[in-house]
This record gives C-alpha cells, structure tokens and sequence, in this order.
C-alpha cells in the first residue's frame, strides 16, 4: 500500500485537504471543493449486472479491476464506490471490498468501522427515534399518534430478533408500542447522506423526513420534533467522502451505501462529484443487477445530482447466465452452453434497457476459473449478434492487466461520444404512472395491481400533493418481476405493489412489492465465526 | 490548537507511532509500548470528589486544570480522562470534556464520535447478543435458557422506551422473550476494554463473559458462542489509547468510559499506562464520588493492573458542601456558611476513607464566581483543622494559572512521597465480606441485608467459586447510604443489596443496591436541541 498521502498527491490533492484516518484512509475536506469546483468533469461510467445469483457476478470487483486498468493504460481514472456495511461483513456475505488482484485496500478496516460514517448514521437515525418516543413522553405536544409512527431505530447489524419488537414496556418507560430495528443502510438518513448536495442540503432533507402522523392524519417530521441540527452535527464528518486506494493504487472514492430495494443503493453524489473533478474517467457501480441498481442509478441519483453518464458496463458471468437459464445452483460448476443459451435473454434485455436511458453497454464478462472456453465464446457471439461490444474480464486473477481488453473496448466506445442520456420517466408523472412506466419498460410486466394498502398510500401521496415524487422500487432483485423464481427474461406477469412508503428526506416514494427483509438474519455459520485476529493487530478470514 | 503531531512530538512521541484521526486526534500504536515499557513509571494522582450533587462538583475540568498548572510549573504531565458518551451529551449533560480555560480539545469531535471507540463497543456488544438469538434460533445446541439470558444488547443513546422491551416477534423472527438495551458505556465490554492489558487479554477477557444459563443451570460464555475473534476483531482499534490535548496543549490521553455504578468509572488501564511512561506524572479520574469511583478505582482498576497511585486530590465545591449540609438546589447560590459547615464532615468522611487506601489527600476547591470568601475560608479553616492542605482552584476562569496554588500543594505532598497503598480487602475474602467490609469502612453502614434475589446469586456465586471476584458497587452517588436523600456522613444504616450479577469478563460481581438505570432517558428539552451546526461545520451549543 501506498501511503494515502501519496495517493492523494498523484491525484492532485494537497496534503492540506487531507483529513488522515491512520496512514491509509483519510476523509476529504470540503476545503477541496473549493479548489476543484470551476474544473470539468471527466467522464462517467456505471458498472451494472445482470440479474444477481447465488454464484456472484463480480460487481465490485469489475469496478475496481478497471479502474485499475484504465489507470494502467494511461488514463486518469478514480472509482467511486460504496462502503461495505457491518452486517453482511459479519453475516453471510463477508467483507465488500472486492476480492483477488482487485481490491480496495486496507480492506478489513474499510469492511469493518472505515472512518466511521455508518456508525454516525446509526446516531442520528437513532437519536431521532429517541426523540420520538420521549416527545410522546414528555406531553406529545405534536399530538404524534403511536400506532402511526413509521421511523424506526436502526443497527448495523444482521439481528432478526429485532425486526419486530414491542417498546416501553416496564413502568416509566413510556408509551407501549410496536417498534422495530432496520439495518443501518436501510435508514432513510443513509438515502439521505448519499443524495444531498452538502451540509446545507443535508440539513434540508433532514428536516424534511417523515417520522409519521398525529391523530388527524397529518404528517409530523424531523424537522418539528427539533432533531435536525443535531442530527447534522453527527454527520457533519460522514458527508466528507473518504479517500483509499486499489491494491494498484487507483484511487477510489468510497463513500456511503443505502440498500439497494428500499433505498437506491449507490455511493454518495458528493463522493461521485470530487472524483469527477479528480479523474478523466470514473468508474462507479449501483446495487443488484440493472433493472433495480441502474435504474435507480439514473432516475434517482443521477436526475437528482444532474449527472450524465456517458457509458453502461454490464457484468456477466457464465454461471450468472446459465442460472438464468434455469441450471440449479449445485450444477452451475458443469459446462452447459445450451442452458446459457436460455439465459442470454436475460443479458439482452438488460442491455435493451439501458439503451431506454441513452447510454452505450460494454459488456464485461467477468471470468471465473472453471469457465470454458466453449460457454465464453457463446457468450461473445450473442453479443456480436447484438452488436455490443464484449471483453473478458480476468480482473480478480490478474488485477488492471486482466482488464486491459475491457478497458480498450470501453474507451472505443466512449470515444465515439453517442450517449444521450435521459431518465425513464418525466417527474410530472404521477406516482403511478411512473410506477407504471418502470414495470412496463424496464420490468416488461403486462400491468400493475395495487393492495388497498397501496392504494390507500396512494391516496394519502395525492392528498399531500407528493406525486413529483420520483419512485425507488423495492423488489427482489433475483427476477424481472416479483417473483424470486421467475428467471431469464419473463414477460407478461402480473406486477403486485402491496405498499408505497414516504421517504421524503430522500426525495422518494418506496414502492414495495414483494415481501422485503430491511434486518437480514445471520446464518447458522455467521462469517463472524470464521474472523480472527492475530497477536499483530491483523485481521484474517474477512474479505 | 497545536497540530497532534506537535503534541506528540513534545511529549516524546515519534510520528512513526501515530495513527492519525484528522489532525488534533491520534491514536497511539503498540509499536510506542515497545519503545516505552522499559521505562519507569511517573507518580499517579487519582482525582476525586465528595458526594456529587445538582450544581457539579469540576472532577473533570479540575483534573484537565490540574495538568496544565503542572506543565506550566515545568513537572512533565499527562492528564487520563474518559471518552465522553454520545448518550449524555445529546440528553441531560451535555459535553464532557471540561470549560471554561481548562477544557481538552477539540471537544465537539472528542463529545461526538472520537475516534470510534464507543461505537465499535457498540458493535461487539451486539455482534454478541445477534449471536445469542441466531444460536437459539438455528437449533440451541448449547441448550441456552431463553428465559436467563442476561446478555442485553446496546446502544450509545438515552431512550427510555429501549429498556425493556420483547423481541423476535412475528413470523421467522426467532424466539419471542424480554430483553432490553442498556447504554453503551454500561456494557461489559467497554468495562474489559478498559481494565484489559492488551489485545490478548481483551480475548481472553471476551471468551469469558457471561451471556446466560442453559436449562441444567451452567453458565453459557461468548467463548461457547463463537463470537470472541470477531469482537476482538470490532475492538482491535478501539484497545489503542487516543491522544488529545488540553487548550495549553498538555498532552492528554482518553480512553474508555465505563459506567460508573454497574462499572468501574476509570479510563483505561492501556491508556493509563501509556501516560505513566509519558509523564513524570499523570493526573487521572474516577466516576462519582470517592466512595464510589475512588473505591473502585483503586479495589479494582489498581489492583487489576497493579497501580499504585501516589496522592489523590478530592474536589470540593461551595455548592457542593452547603448542598450536604441540607441546603436546597435553588437557594445554593445564596451565601451560607452555617449550612456549609453541616456539609463538612461529607469532605471529612471522603478523606479519612482515602487514608485507608494509604493515601495522602489534597483538598482542591473549585471556585465559582459566586463563592463568597467566608465560605471558602470555612472549608480552609476544616481542612487546616483536619491537618489536610487544600487549594483555591480557578481553573475554569484562568486555566493553569488558576491552578497553580493547588499544583504546588499537590507537589509538596508527592515530594513527602508518604503513599502507601493498598485495596482496602483481599481477594481471598468471599463477596459477602468483600461487601460488608466496604459498606462498614467506606459508607458507614451498620449492617447488609442481601433480598432472596441476591442470596440466591450468593449461592450461584459459590457453587460455581467465583468468590475471588472483587466487588463492584452499583449504588446512588448521592449519598453513601443507598438512598439518595441520606446527604452529609450518615451512618448507622442499613445497606439493601438488592441483586449481583456477574461480569466475569471484567471480572468482578456487581452489586446492585436500589435501582439502578443502565438506560438513561432524555429530559422533556433535550441538550440536543440545543445543538447546531453552522455552514463551516462548525458546532456551537455543545460543551
């Protein structure tokens, strides 16, 4: 590792603007901006997938493994990803920071408090649910009904038990209520960290978040329970995005992490904005495959910061695709070139999808040891058939230089400048016709049924005048549609929403659909099993 | 500010050695206690307090004064203090951290999130109670009891409503049971990261935590669990000492904050250690007053780390004394020497108990605007009349100017060198010895009577031979009875021990007399609401 003093130098950071973390993290000072706002931006590009499997697409990895490539062949390029949450680091999926010869680095630190952001997140959010309750406390001046509180407190963590609790329980403890914890990356102020401009912006959307409604059916937010301004003292370090640096020395901007079903799960716009003006080119990703992550990408974070994107890299696997081809997890390792043949569907329409947003696709088929070579080139001629370039990507063996062949394709296309991009959906739309649009374009559903829930939502939306509103989807993101099961590329299904929830901090309406988990549960081998940590201070079996 | 770099550098401390949060916070890396450990160890000087009482007696701000005065009269010190708690400073109390001229800084960064080490306790500690009720959850092979489960889970926040509470309802949510939260400083794990020696005795101390009984009655450790690697893991940087600094820039090191009733109330024996290589003499703190934190300090903190403390300095007030001499809160601010004069023999009773503990005692009165010189006289003429010398501090108003009288009071004691310390009981004596023994010499009870619920946990106690455990006493701070009210010395009564419980980890039995709130709650105007943050970042309303 290079020191991050040194990182910072090659990407033209003064020593000044650091905000050191030790020796290898350091937060990025908003004395920076300064220095950088009147600069162009360089080029972005969003790194998406396909649907997710069970087998892993590589993501995350892609990510860092081309900016590392791009870096190598000459070009000036800065990632801009998320930080990993504690939870799944210490649950099933392990640490988040890529894997092999592309990594981001000091990995365990990044998966475990980084410089502290989500911790800060977990703060604020909690200090506004401790608010709530001791305003119902102290006179409920607000006249806040209990049965109508949607804020719930948050903990970085996978802890099933807390999903559904009852609080105040015991004498002097309050108002006895139905309550409940989300992971901290479900929190609205996660969503909120992520999408505001800066302090200012933030504090804004702050006040602006709905905790839930007094006996009149009014809305009641943060704003009027007096929490904003010390919630935005508690984050006023976490809206600093966070420099670190690829096992090449790329440097990433790794910076915030909302879910990716009820929020829009990409890396801050702060953090997305600073590397624009740090790189030429910069690499980014978004949560699940593109018909939630991309999506999400463009019609959220993207409309709402301004940013246009110039190119879409989609990630593919052989596994990824057989498995949308209907082969069984425990047989994805078995050659079958016929059953990835039913799964290019899947591919395709993803990449017909982003055309909706006017963006060119390279596709990056990230290669896996057992791959053959008979499955890859199946791969490649459906590409070519859709006239859309391909690479193999061995990033996680051989780092930038398993890269070198996306890279190139990716910098063809982005020289011939045809992106044009625009968002799915007008914002003057209503609600459910932005819903609409999504199933049908994106989705491809025939249409849309809405719950009495979901239709008293909608109801509430119109009565408060919120159908500007964009929408942030939360569905499975296994299938197209509804159903986890439903793989490939289905068609003509019957889209269920059961409710539509307000986060007006962020600016969106979550539609949910589908039974949807914000407190994952730890398996009966949590990863935290298999961590340890030697005599040295250094952390094994995390990565 | 001087730069942390500077501070160090002052303090003997290579740049090599530092890990840096920003640039007025470090963190110390056990590469300097290879470099110190060879030398001799400065003087320790416990400061302490009588009773506390509404108006705030300056433990802090006298121990932060005290370390400049001695700096600037040219003796090399270093002030170890407690990691401010979020809880507090967003409820009833505010910062932490001192005022006026004697204050560490910067103290809106060292109030909030510090370095992270409050909220990776946070994270240990529920990393450990979401095993708890997974292990339960995929098959209970260690035929853990649901119903005696002790292990509660945490948060670093004042709300009521989290402290009993009923978890794992709904469908998949595990098994339904009371539980609770506590506030994060009142874990166990920030008792074991503040009493351990280094990252293998912070393993240790982790595996041997109690977390509940299985159906047969035997205790359940979170070494049975799994969860030991993964919390040391969480810990590995919280267990290295922070290094701040005072507004003169004395070198300042802040580590742990346990409470100081279900725990000992000192800062870290890691980070004390570290002072007593840096300094000719470091000035440290414990919670509450003397017969609580003082007690501990030395039956435990001491005696586990095997420090022997050289002077302590008892901080008395105006306020305070008229306060025990029956005076209400709100005529305090009126002068009354006859009411002080009642409150004299609280001081009296606090220094003869120093005594038995083998140490020499400096009376430092913390002077507040309104005192008036006939009250200050009335405490000089007792302590002359008690052959103790005492000092007029006014550290608050001038800094270490103010404390120069009491600085050179303290140094004439030391230059005596007439300590000679000792826990006030051995070891060998069974807990209900250890008990009675304190509440005889230390509060001046007459006699103990333990409830069925506390026989019971005696026998528990026995049977598994846990009588070599030291003893932490979880009783009101007002009073050296259990009852608040019981100002000034009283004695003659009776001590309800109400209830122990076991903290094998830090390794001592509590013994919970009266209620005691491990969960704060926040008051009808939250200090919280007080807060802001201007455009620059800036905090203002937290102190």
């Amino acid at each position: 590792m290079k020191l991050i003093t040194e990182v910072a130098a090659e990407a033209g950071i003064g020593e000044q603007h650091l905000e050191l973390y030790g020796k290898y993290k350091s937060k990025l000072a908003p004395s920076l901006w300064e220095e950088l706002s009147h600069r162009p931006d360089g080029k972005l590009v969003l790194v998406t997938a396909v649907n997710p499997t069970p087998a892993g697409e590589g993501k995350t990895l892609t990510t860092i493994g081309l900016a590392q490539a791009l870096n190598a062949s000459g070009v000036k390029t800065v990632a801009a990803l998320r930080e990993p949450s504690l939870g799944p680091c210490l649950g099933m999926k392990g640490g988040a920071t890529g894997g092999g010869q592309s990594q981001i680095v000091p990995a365990d630190e990044i998966n475990l408090h980084f410089t502290g952001d989500i911790h800060a997140v977990t703060s604020a959010h909690n200090l506004l649910s401790a608010m709530i309750d001791n305003h119902i406390f102290h006179g409920n001046a607000l006249d806040l009904d209990p049965q109508r509180i949607i804020w719930k407190r948050v903990m970085d963590m996978n802890d099933r038990s807390l999903r559904s609790i009852v609080t105040g329980l015991g004498d002097g403890n309050g108002t006895v209520r139905e309550a409940g914890f989300q992971i901290t990356t479900a929190s609205e102020i996660m969503a909120v960290l992520c999408l505001c401009d800066d302090l200012s912006d933030l504090k804004k959307r702050l006040g602006r978040i709905l905790v839930g409604y007094n006996h009149l059916g009014q809305p009641v937010t943060a704003q009027e329970l007096g929490a904003v301004e010390a919630m935005a003292a508690l984050l006023k370090e976490a809206v600093k995005p966070n420099l670190v640096q690829t096992l090449e020395g790329t440097p990433v901007i790794v910076h915030g992490g909302p879910f990716a079903n009820i929020a829009h799960g990409c890396s801050s716009v702060i953090g997305t904005r600073y590397a624009l003006k740090l790189g030429d080119l910069v690499v980014t990703e978004a949560g699940f495959g593109a018909d939630l992550g991309a999506e999400k990408f463009m019609d959220i974070k993207c409309r709402q910061a301004g940013l246009t994107p110039a190119a879409a890299v989609l990630v593919v696997t052989v596994k990824s695709l057989k498995y949308n081809g209907g082969v069984a997890k425990s047989e994805l390792g078995s050659e079958n070139p016929t059953a990835l043949l039913e799964g290019i569907p899947n591919m395709e329409r993803h990449i017909e999808n982003l055309g909706k947003f006017g963006l060119p696709v390279v596709v990056a088929i990230n290669h896996f040891a057992g791959d053959s070579p008979a499955e890859i080139e199946a791969i490649q001629a459906a590409c070519q058939r859709l006239k859309v370039p391909s690479a193999v990507s061995k990033v996680w063996a051989e780092g930038g230089a398993g890269g070198q062949e996306l890279a190139s394709e990716l910098l063809r296309v982005l020289e011939q400048d045809s992106a044009d991009f625009e968002p799915l959906y007008e914002d003057s739309l209503d609600i459910t016709d932005k819903i609409t649009t999504i199933v049908r374009e994106i989705y491809r559903g025939a249409e849309v049924s809405f719950s009495p829930a979901a239709k008293r939502s909608l109801a509430v939306i119109d009565r408060l005048g919120l159908n500007e509103l964009q929408v942030c989807m939360a569905k499975t993101p296994y299938s197209f549609s509804d159903q986890a099961k439903l793989l490939g590329a289905p068609e003509g299904f019957t889209m269920g929403v059961r409710d539509i929830t307000l986060s007006l901090g962020a600016g969106f309406a979550v539609v949910i659909t589908g039974n949807i988990v914000t407190m994952p549960g730890l398996p009966a081998r949590p990863a935290a099993e298999g961590i340890r940590v030697d005599e040295d201070g250094e952390i094994h079996g995390l990565e």
